[in-house]
């Protein structure tokens, strides 16, 4: 995907949010928005891939405030704020018996709604109750593009992009279906921090290791996947799996780039950016299979 | 009041805005955005009046589009609306034959919630019964902060300092409320059209003149007051006035950066920016007065 001129003002916004989460320092706050516009001023032309900049002005932003993860508070807390809503959703999926195909659908439904709540920033206030009636209401208006039968018959060797901390939880109820019809799953977390992105080390915290057959990592802290830093073994998974899932709008904007074989990005449409360049309205709920 | 980081992203994305208002050709939409990062990068220094970037960033923005008034069209819309709205505003105001001071505090309330609604932005796509119910219910909920007591006594020579297009018709409402009571007007409107603020073309179409004692301009068409362009005359009508009334963030962000005599702010917090530096919540409805 392009970069959009929405782009520049949304990226300024992230910038001045994750000065704020590392330091109350107004000075830094200000040298880093600073350098914020420089980036946007260097790498900010016409036809630019959006994850050019956007992984170029958050690197800065963290080296300006010489922060490795100012994230890393957000991140244990969409974590915790998701395991509490887990056992809902997952009886959610479970519930009345359902088909494979049918509960696949639903797990994949539940991991996109993760994607939605970006756990830790919504959620956060609310009691427990609250949280599950929300979950069930979005669970219940279902996915706006649906493709998740045709995805079901290709579920043999599945590479699986995750995204955010919190919506990592609910990704499990997926990665438990494939492997109950059979398929191999291939894990790809950032290589190292960025925003509130999985890691190695949540995989370890998480045991998500036992959850599937392999884990890689993208090879660098990239906002989605900078394919020019992607070890040989993640692009060798991509060429070779049956599926890949793309989960979130980052890793949409890096991997809609390139021409790997079939894709399913799984998301929330939450920025008009986005939306539009899938032909799609903001707020959507996406399983969209792209061959 | 100063610049705040926010301002940043936010004057951006009013730059794309009016962009998008004057031009669909993409690449001068592009170069417009990158002059307003030129912009940024030379006026934004720590302690800057918010003014002066923005006052700075639209211009360059209107040169670079060579459109003296991208707002133009939404100018006239938001006065078309603002007339329909106007009879039942006019009625809340007058119900009940209240006192003199009780109207002039329902003149200035239904004043400010014109400052809220934008004209044009909201308000554009809904009917006109929805419109009214929706002025009823802020108007219900009344003022966050009313200093309308004390301004009250202070009515014999007011200089208005008025905002946009649209609420300037229910501005009117509380000029009528002040001569009644026997005071004079001075209405202040931008030198040159900037944003849709009211300019001394719409109080012609409006007869605005005949509502006041004297119409005089603020020298410029910058954000606010640019006092630096300000003509003798209205900077003399300030040091005289019994009052200065003040419509709307723009003219506050200027004029708390001056020392003149008593000031009754009249606005709704619609930036956090501006509501922290007033000490106040976002959406508050205000007529606060400072001497």
């Amino acid at each position: 995907m392009k970069m959009d001129p929405r782009c520049t003002y949304c990226l300024l916004s992230r910038v001045h949010y994750e000065a704020q989460l590392s330091t109350d320092d107004e000075d830094l706050i200000y040298r880093t928005m600073q350098a914020g516009l420089d980036v946007l001023k260097e790498t900010y032309k016409p036809g630019v891939a959006a994850g050019v900049v956007s992984t170029a002005i958050h690197r800065k932003a963290y080296e300006m405030l010489d922060d490795e993860d100012p994230y890393v508070e957000l991140r244990k807390l969409s974590n915790r704020i998701a395991e509490k809503v887990y056992p809902y959703a997952h009886s959610l999926v479970y519930e009345g018996s359902p088909s494979d195909e049918e509960m696949f659908r639903r797990a994949v439904l539940a991991s996109v709604i993760g994607n939605f709540f970006d756990f830790g920033i919504m959620g956060f206030d609310v009691g427990e109750d609250v949280f599950d009636r929300t979950f069930a209401e979005i669970f219940r208006k279902g996915l706006d593009v649906d493709d998740t039968s045709e995805m079901f018959g290709m579920l043999d060797d599945v590479v699986y992009v995750v995204d955010n901390c919190g919506e990592i939880i609910l990704d499990t109820l997926v990665f438990d279906i494939i492997r109950k019809v059979g398929g191999k799953i291939t894990l790809v977390v950032r290589g190292a921090p960025m925003l509130t992105d999985v890691t190695m080390e949540n995989v370890h915290e998480l045991e998500l290791d036992k959850k599937v057959d392999r884990v890689l990592t993208t090879g660098s802290n990239a906002v989605g996947v900078c394919f020019d830093e992607a070890p040989a073994e993640f692009i060798e998974a991509l060429e070779n799996a049956s599926l890949i899932i793309s989960k979130g709008m980052a890793n949409y904007e890096t991997m809609s780039e390139e021409n790997f074989g079939s894709i399913a990005y799984l998301l929330r449409t939450k920025c008009e950016a986005v939306a539009e360049d899938m032909g799609l309205e903001m707020g959507c709920s996406v399983a969209k299979l792209v061959r």
